[in-house]
């Protein structure tokens, strides 16, 4: 039955929409504004079902009077009259995740926005495809409005990745930005973000990276086969970053961001997946991503440097997202799960990531780094700090003095390219030294 | 026979690539070097059986000794061996279009770079994928390696469309750059590029905005529904840019750049396409794309503004472009031609553009406009131009006078939002003044 229903050559898609916040309620405006363009680009139709969320009675500002309700998204999933389960509630396990695997039990299509979902939790989903002949899209789970999965899957399938790496969480653009523009400090900014309701109230998963690293990892998995791996990506959030550092990176040439990047290792084999605050050098166009923008930038051979850049979050571009993988899901356009077969990636296949997964210690490549030291102000203090850098042979690109009031100053230093070991080794030395009021911070700089 | 060639599920794809200049030399190298990406990507697999150029014999670096050789390009499409024609050769009339017919005619799966032929007779390639039931994929025409055509015509399928704008000719923003960068002027820039061979030793294609114009007519069929429509193009080239153009647009805050854009009509009905010179404001972010890069930018309801940016032009972009269009195909991906129903596409279908096409005289929107005017240097000139201004109740927003010599000088205006009508009025009226050493150069402010 699930599979004369689930074809999408067949007719109508029957939608089912398990959750009705802003993502959910936003797809059921898109689909009545826009009736006219759906219509022309998917003709067989897209039909809303039934629906589900938690209070049936919530003013939504949309009419639900045409929808069956489900009180149980899962049992929304399994209703016979639900080809297609769209997935707006979230989650790697809760009502949301337990949807979206009877959908895939029965043979259905899902489209989920769900991140967390997919990358803690691909390898499951891509045996559960393997073995009940669903399909599972997730285009709105990275970068909301940006094509960013179509794109790199799809549109740059003939390239050998050299890495990929993005501007994945805008909470944390948004907050760069506005310490950067108007001189403040991350709590601050961030205490201003939570009372208009752009960070939650408790703002970890965004300024933490987690949100970022979600979106990293299955853009890795497209990017270098096999399946998401959330464990193995390095995290570093923006807790840490002074409007300082912001300050005398600009100086230095460079925009302070957090990226999430993902690329082979230089050896060892894998690929590392990291999200950090990095200095982007100001030629890269995605040094000029600011406020709530999400852009990812993928290096490629031979197509070189394609970047994508819009709105990585809110109703709209969600919305959008997930109309789009409804649009090809009527047009019968359903790539393999994670870009190579699904059965390789629901074994682990792929390589590369495979490798990376096995989480042998391994270097990376060679990078400049950006140092912030807070020190005693008094004569000698840079040619202690220059005497620990030489000692180890980390060479200076330059170094400034600043803020210096007598009691303490600031030391920036730009270091030209060296491995992670030597630089972890001259932090542990910086730090025992007596004229440090504190570790020293470290950036690196990401040349994309 | 051809019925069971062609389809991509079947197997294996067999391809024959028609010209063998830098983009088919491309496609060949992409195969070789990415074959273990291309063998996980599209496991069903990619081989080449026959090529064919002018000359069998010239030395391209490649080997093609596995390859039949076929002199005709139309001979190759028609082999039994080759269900995906690729033609790199161009045109639209002549080998490679002759080869794209027959190979559809016979039901075939063609990729194509060939942006004048799919501009110019999309209609008819439309008509024939109806009637013949092959498939035609066209990335590689429109801005290189970025996935724009994907990127509309899929990945925001949701949307309705804005506007689409793009710097879509490679050559000619390198020359604006440079003439920017090195303050030199438009002549001398072109001769450098010729001689660098990034401009061709007859430059009209580009410079007079033709190529930009082939790619912006087929975005505009993609974003706003039915075929191309080239002829009903408004063109204009960047031959009468001058470098004060683009240092007084600097100072007033914008980027001066040859965009193509389509945008439905404000009143009237249609969609209104030009390639013209044009001033960006510098907060949007197609104005920092400089040198060769190529950039589409769409606006949609709901998903906002997305930028594509990347290289639009060369042998490894391009062969990108090729070759995702190659694995579209073998995985089955075969969407809409032009985004809507094929059927209604070959009919001339598609509402907005078909009105478009019939050539109504109808106002576009108002825009500010940036004059650029060569004057007698004496008393009262401004105050004449300022005249002519008010009495016809153009508003200004900007005036400045420069680089007066005694004897001419410059007058730079921003007006306020106008219609054209009312410019081109002021742009009679100031042709008529005496002190005027030649006709204003009138640009208009894009704000996408």
């Amino acid at each position: 039955m699930a599979g004369t229903m689930n074809n999408p050559e067949g007719g109508e898609l029957r939608i089912g929409i398990a959750g009705l916040g802003t993502v959910g309620v936003g797809v059921l405006r898109l689909l009545s504004d826009n009736a006219a363009e759906l219509a022309a680009r998917a003709p067989k139709g897209l039909r809303v079902t039934a629906v589900s969320a938690r209070d049936a009675n919530r003013d939504r500002g949309v009419d639900l009077s045409p929808f069956a309700f489900e009180p149980d998204a899962a049992t929304l999933a399994r209703r016979e009259d639900v080809d297609v389960l769209i997935e707006v509630i979230g989650g790697t396990t809760g009502a949301g995740a337990d949807a979206v695997i009877e959908a895939l039990r029965a043979g259905k299509v899902v489209v989920t926005a769900n991140k967390a979902l997919v990358a803690e939790r691909g390898a499951e989903l891509a045996r559960l495809i393997e073995q009940h002949g669903g399909a599972l899209y997730y285009e709105a789970a990275v970068a909301g409005g940006i094509p960013a999965i179509k794109g790199l899957r799809e549109g740059l399938a003939g390239n050998r990745i050299v890495s990929v790496a993005g501007i994945l969480n805008g909470t944390c653009n948004f907050i760069l930005t506005k310490m950067k523009d108007e001189k403040r400090a991350f709590d601050d900014v961030l205490a201003q973000a939570q009372a208009l309701g752009y960070a939650e109230a408790d703002p970890s998963f965004d300024v933490d990276g987690v949100d970022a690293a979600h979106k990293l990892a299955i853009l890795s998995a497209v990017a270098f086969g096999g399946v998401p791996d959330f464990s193995a990506i390095e995290l570093e959030g923006i807790r840490g970053v002074r409007l300082e550092d912001i300050e005398m990176a600009e100086d230095f040439g460079f925009s302070l961001k957090l990226l999430g990047v993902a690329k082979p290792r230089a050896a060892g084999g894998g690929v590392r997946q990291y999200v950090a605050p990095v200095l982007v050098p100001q030629s890269n166009p995605i040094a000029g991503v600011y406020d709530s923008f999400n852009a990812v930038v993928v290096r490629g051979e031979p197509v070189d440097e394609i970047m994508m850049r819009g709105r990585g979050a809110g109703e709209g571009p969600t919305a959008s997202a997930v109309v789009a993988d409804l649009i090809d899901a009527a047009r019968g356009i359903n790539p393999p799960l994670f870009g190579t077969l699904n059965a390789a990636a629901a074994t682990g296949g792929g390589a590369a990531q495979a490798e990376a997964a096995a989480g042998e210690a391994v270097e990376g490549a060679a990078e400049r780094r950006f140092w912030r030291l807070l020190v005693d102000d008094r004569p000698g203090v840079i040619a202690e700090v220059s005497q620990v850098l030489s000692d180890r042979a980390l060479s200076v690109e330059k170094i400034v003095q600043q803020d210096a009031d007598g009691s303490r100053a600031h030391i920036f230093i730009l270091t030209h390219a060296a491995q992670r070991t030597q630089a972890d080794e001259v932090a542990a030395a910086l730090a025992r030294l007596n004229c440090m009021i504190e570790p020293p911070a470290v950036y690196a700089v990401e040349a994309l």
